[in-house]
């Protein structure tokens, strides 16, 4: 799927997808390991324990991209699980533990909404009807490209226990790099919300309107903006508020907009923080919409609790950095990654390494080799300490 | 054309128009008149003078109208016309000079942009051939509908010397209803400019990004929209200023908009003050792009100069309304309308009539019957004076 900008485009479920998990199987079956797809096309490569009755050890993340994405966002962290694997075989290592690499089908949600689809089956937070039933732009479901791929396997989603899961990925953001740090000990996972604000006044003509009759609700909509980015600058650390589509109508020139449409994306890795920012963006619509003469209403479309990652986990994450020598700080996901989901279902850390300019979602995401292998040793320790070491 | 809720949608050179043109034309013959047509479609409709080599009084407006339309933007003008002629027929008055009723082709710009283009071509603002190519959604052209409907007429369209033009029209503003003033004796059309506006910042996911690090297009193309509606405030009286549409890029919920996109429509009645008000457009998007880390490109896409009716002709509307013992008050046109065009190659005045609450461009436009009678009784006086009474 590579791109002539350098990025990736290998959207899920997607021939070239295929091409991908075909590769992957070929690597993991020459370091030994046995490759199962479950009912949502997720494949696992395990590597069996010393005691192979024991909960595995999961590691991964997801090999589909961003329609223009790049080479590391979701690949990092399979292959860092391989490259683990095969250096646990150059040093005849063998693990109490069995240990599995699982690659999630449709992290990204961009060809099928929502994302994480495959490890929210797994965790129980939609069924697998509802992710059958997901829809991209043609009308295909996820269901039909499984059965036409062939990747409607029987490994077990669920009911089995599982004794940790650990996702290396890049930070997404500049915290780390411009921090001059090696890795991120990803601590929590931030909460969201988010809402889709209205704003009525009342459509009229540009010209002859005079402007103490208007009820503009462009210009209500663009106090809100502002009041939402001064929320997000209230409640530091931590916090992000973000409005990312604003949509008028009637959308003309000399029309002075009767509707503006706005969404709203809280962020906080505080529940009570959260829920405090959210309350604010409310009070100020409503604030906003009273002082310009127009309604507001605020729907809430979307909310996702805050993770607070397994403190053993966490801490085998911040023991490995430390050492191996490494730079590290705590640092905590403002992005959704498979791991949160799979927090409800193991005890799971995520290791963050620095991304160049904290670009992502973007042709241009890139790391250097440094930060990688810094990100696959960190994997290496903590999962050998978590899965235990059977020297023979 | 009439729609169920009670408006009009007759849009340009359609069948439903040709039936209007056909209607109108049944009643100017009715009424002793000779119907012509221009080459844009444009009808004229003529009661000859008592010396009929004298240069005409033009009267009218358009009886085209917006897809969602109402009964009297437009007709209103037209068919004051039409009862001017009955009732100077009604008297047996006949006028010196001949009075011609015009009906303008699209006048409205909602099938094919620009508006008044009609009116346009006949003052020399376009080439008849820049009009022809105009084309709707469909790629139609104006050129191959004249063609179809059988209205690419021969009368002259300009080069011959025109005594005054009138257009009645309503206010489409609340001025008059809410000062209880029957008649608005139209001074001025407003200049207007029209600006667009990009900011570009960095598209970043909204997530990781913390909010210190942010180049948000949207919020500042936010403090922008305040900005402009801060400067329609600032620069009364008679200021207008309008964001009719923004628009965010990528418009995804969870990503920072990387750029927006901002129309500006300024008007003023005064020349110098609309100059200054474009100025401190151009200085705010600037400083506004600086403050938040973003670029800012101002374009100025559209401007109409301010335009000053006759003297004389705005003074035979002031006595007329005098006269007759009607309320009155000078007042400036925000809206385009045809006359705007007519004043750069005829002596011009417009006769405003209140329309209830302000409403226009919209199937609930209203007037009342008063209102009407009003202003018909004004024009009548004010043509009658211009044209000059022969007594037989």
């Amino acid at each position: 799927g590579a791109t002539p900008k350098g990025g990736v485009r290998r959207l899920t479920l997607t021939d070239l997808d295929l091409q991908s998990r075909d590769l992957f199987r070929t690597w993991c079956e020459a370091a030994g390991m046995t490759v199962s797809v479950d009912a949502m096309g997720t494949m696992y490569a395990r590597r069996p324990g010393s005691d192979d009755s024991l909960p595995p050890v999961l590691v991964g993340s997801h090999l589909d991209t961003q329609p223009t994405g790049g080479k590391f966002d979701g690949a990092l962290g399979v292959l860092s699980g391989l490259e683990l694997i095969r250096t646990l075989n150059d040093l005849d290592i063998r693990t109490e533990h069995p240990i599995e690499i699982v690659n999630f089908t449709n992290e990204e949600g961009s060809r099928f909404a929502p994302a994480m689809v495959a490890s929210g089956v797994l965790s129980g937070a939609f069924t697998l009807d509802y992710a059958y039933a997901r829809t991209d732009g043609e009308g295909i479901t996820i269901g039909d490209e499984l059965e036409r791929l062939n990747l409607k396997g029987d490994f077990p989603m669920g009911g089995r226990p599982l004794k940790a899961f650990f996702e290396v990925h890049i930070e997404q953001g500049p915290i780390l790099e411009e921090s001059g740090t090696d890795i991120g000990v990803v601590t929590h996972a931030n909460g969201q919300e988010w809402f889709e604000v209205t704003f009525e006044g009342v459509e009229s003509h540009a010209g002859p309107t005079p402007m103490d009759r208007r009820k503009d609700a462009l210009v209500g909509a663009a106090k809100f903006v502002q009041a939402v980015n001064d929320i997000g600058h209230a409640f530091q650390p931590g916090a992000c508020a973000t409005c990312g589509v604003i949509e008028v109508y009637p959308a003309s020139r000399n029309v002075i907009p009767g509707r503006a449409w706005v969404t709203v994306d809280l962020r906080h890795p505080d529940a009570g923080q959260l829920a405090s920012m959210a309350e604010r963006v409310q009070t100020e619509a409503v604030r906003i919409a009273e002082e310009g003469g127009l309604t507001a209403q605020v729907e809430s479309v979307f909310a996702f609790p805050v993770t607070a990652f397994d403190e053993a986990c966490v801490g085998a994450v911040r023991s490995a950095a430390a050492e191996l020598g490494l730079s590290h700080r705590d640092i905590t996901s403002g992005a959704g990654h498979d791991a949160v989901y799979m927090a409800r279902v193991a005890p799971t850390a995520m290791v963050f390494t620095p991304c160049i300019g904290g670009i992502s979602h973007n042709e241009a995401e890139d790391m250097t080799a440094a930060w990688a292998e810094a990100g696959c040793n960190v994997l290496l320790r903590a999962v050998v300490q978590t899965a235990g070491i059977t020297r023979e």
